[in-house]
């Protein structure tokens, strides 16, 4: 299927999502715990139920093997194209109420991380959708947006995630966090890096090592065609392995001259989690 | 004026708040900067937008002063009754266009925290309202509101504000967010100890001592009536001073167990500072 043909799909399939998890959110009973997905981790109801509407849509085009965090690989072993899903990106914010997660659906034609062809994430709270086609620009809400122009981390708003890390990880990220404007962290990445995508924060940093290609492919497009800066804490491009298994830890920063100094502050934090 | 009245004008007024704020947002006219405000902060139009409307329902009640960011205090100078007002929590969210900003306005009868009798917090994105009359639990949106019983500060969500802190600031507290469930901060505190009074997060934690009271003042009293443990960092009760220069740092937990806990890992990170 061509480019156009997916940005149709996706856009399509994920304004759908967001109307079916708005429903559950306002019954109050997307939060149910109902099994343990491919990756591990917990699966509610919510990330089910968007699951499956997304599988049934992607699994109907021929040649498509589609990786998703609760279902693992499903489609045609074959396939040449790719399709890499987060149904519920901030499960957890939705399981407690706060209105903060997105879906995420990314078009990988090859394997690696240049061939993502289409990435769509949509803010299922509110309908935002940011998406992007490789090579023509990145789109929140169909008009283009761009990355801010902010230069300094003292002049910063960043997005860090630092769950689960330990005090000493912390410790290492003390330098960059303190010296920020600001440091902010909503709880769903992808929908945090279009942050980064569209200007409205500076910069995402997540060192700790545990993001899955399945979480950030989409957002990765977007913020790649938006301008942002994006490699791992040494500074060295990304590269991704298209499994569920493959751990990742990545510095997102609106542009090169911030991306530089982030790099510095965090360093330490960096080295040997890269 | 009563409380029950003080209830109703304040539920009413802060509904307008959010119409005229939501109004600016959508023509994306709010951001610019007009001034500088009574606190020293930079006034934007949405923060003189919402204390204009504010200042004008409240000086109409005999006998009031009212104590806000950007006008200072105003009003009879013999009044009784003082209100205190934070406009516009998050004027940089909004700025930036991070849809998590509120207002907030509290009615106190005396010159402690104790004698704080009303308090409103309005979402002015989704127009949802935290509020508390003093002796009669903690509402959103009319319904009875109550904090969570997590106990482990490893199975809590935790909202931490530590922009501009520094470097030794964040190390300090390094012990408690590496520990951590999840660490978040959205960026508008009074909202955030609204989330933590209806149980949404586990606590919120301030020892950064910049706050003041006006920031607070409503959401210490919804947070206090709906269970939750408000301390400064040494572990005692939290004293105010009302007026635009002292500042404070606090701890707000959602049970005593968690609270303790809290204290003991940010413990180091309080002293000197509470």
């Amino acid at each position: 299927m061509k480019p156009d043909e997916w940005e149709r799909l996706l856009l399509g399939v994920t304004e759908s999502v967001w109307g079916n998890i708005a429903h559950l959110a306002l019954k109050g009973e997307g939060g149910k715990p109902v099994g343990v997905g491919a990756s591990g981790d917990r699966t509610l109801r919510a990330d089910k139920a968007a699951e499956d509407e997304l599988m049934e849509a992607l699994l109907r085009v021929k040649g498509t093997r589609v990786l998703s965090e609760e279902a693992g690989l499903r489609g045609d072993p074959d396939g040449g194209t790719l399709v890499v899903v987060d149904p519920l990106d901030g499960s957890s914010n939705f399981a407690r109420g706060i209105p903060f997660y997105c879906t995420s659906v990314a078009v990988v034609e090859g394997d690696s991380i240049d061939r993502i062809t289409v990435g769509v994430v949509r803010d299922l709270v509110n309908g935002d959708v940011y998406h992007a086609v490789k090579g023509r620009g990145a789109m929140k809400n169909g008009a283009r947006v761009k990355a801010s122009r902010v230069k300094e981390v003292s002049r910063a708003v960043l997005g860090i995630d630092m769950s689960r890390g330990g005090a000493e990880f912390v410790e290492r990220l003390a330098p960059l966090i303190g010296r920020a404007k600001r440091q902010v962290h909503f709880g769903a990445n992808a929908l945090e890096l279009c942050y980064v995508a569209d200007g409205t924060t500076d910069a995402f940093v997540d060192l700790r090592g545990s993001i899955r290609i399945t979480d950030i492919a989409a957002a990765y497009l977007i913020a790649a065609e938006a301008g942002v800066e994006f490699t791992d804490a040494g500074g060295r491009k990304l590269r991704a392995v298209f499994d569920l298994e493959h751990r990742l830890s990545f510095v997102a920063s609106s542009n090169g001259v911030l991306h530089k100094e982030i790099l510095r502050l965090c360093g330490p934090a960096g080295l040997g989690r890269a």
